[in-house]
């Protein structure tokens, strides 16, 4: 992946596949994870705002699935809306 | 971003926002560019989907980004699906 | 449509296409449009939470494509997740 | 909802949660009920195309939660691209 910046809004929402219906104890789990980077976040009814460099936003997606994955959940779906804009910051 | 393999399926969709109506030369440059990468790409009416490992996967978004707005699409729009497994091979 | 009553929460994104990078009028007059049906609605970053009944919140939906397409934007994508359970209330 | 007709495609993927982390079967019980309905259907790896009427695609993906609930699944996310156009025939 490019070293590049590139600043973006996110919309993360990830599930647990085969994890029971209760979602809320990994969806708690994944948002200790996104803390830990230097993103801006903010949670919403079904996903989380996420706001910061791409490299940044996708490295915290992806060690939520590793992270979800080490803790025994065997399947995980994500969908990530990413928008970049370069006519005025967002 | 870890440097872990994780093998992914993803859909992914990239909408140019104020570049008119007509999408379908952005989305031929956009398949070159995924072209490039070590990935399984298959076309369907409403996106694009790849297999392969995370990181290269991404990278291949994040170019399509960096191209398109060299190429003067002012605004983008990515929706993309992420789905990762343990319980067997995808 | 079957009339049964189904009680779902949905996120909401609608982008018009080929209607220029600013896309906030538009969206303002589609929040508008929401307002007049019975559902709970919640704005955020890249979309809006709605609550209420399945058929009452896709005829809020449809009713947004049908108004911005008379206002003459020519091409609309929407993504929608809709959420529905049975094992207790949402 | 209106009784126009708008002619749309959509993309849907239905994700049973809590129901394990083999969907196959659910997901050919949806394309049953998608197949019953005057739809032009076509499945991809991540989801399903569909082309055809508003009210009648959102009706065979209201069915779909309906008949999954019926048989015993507790929790239902789905995913829904709607493209609707005016400019010319999609």
């Amino acid at each position: 992946m490019s070293d590049k910046n590139m600043h973006i809004i996110a919309d993360f929402q990830i599930i647990p596949i085969g994890a029971g219906t209760s979602l809320s104890q990994h969806i708690a789990e994944c948002e200790k994870i996104l803390e830990k980077f230097e993103l801006k976040i903010v949670l919403h009814t079904m996903g989380t705002n996420i706001e910061g460099e791409w490299n940044e936003v996708l490295a915290a997606v992806k060690q939520c699935h590793e992270e979800m994955h080490k803790k025994g959940v065997q399947r995980l779906m994500t969908s990530l809306k990413l928008s970049s804009r370069i006519d005025h910051q967002q």
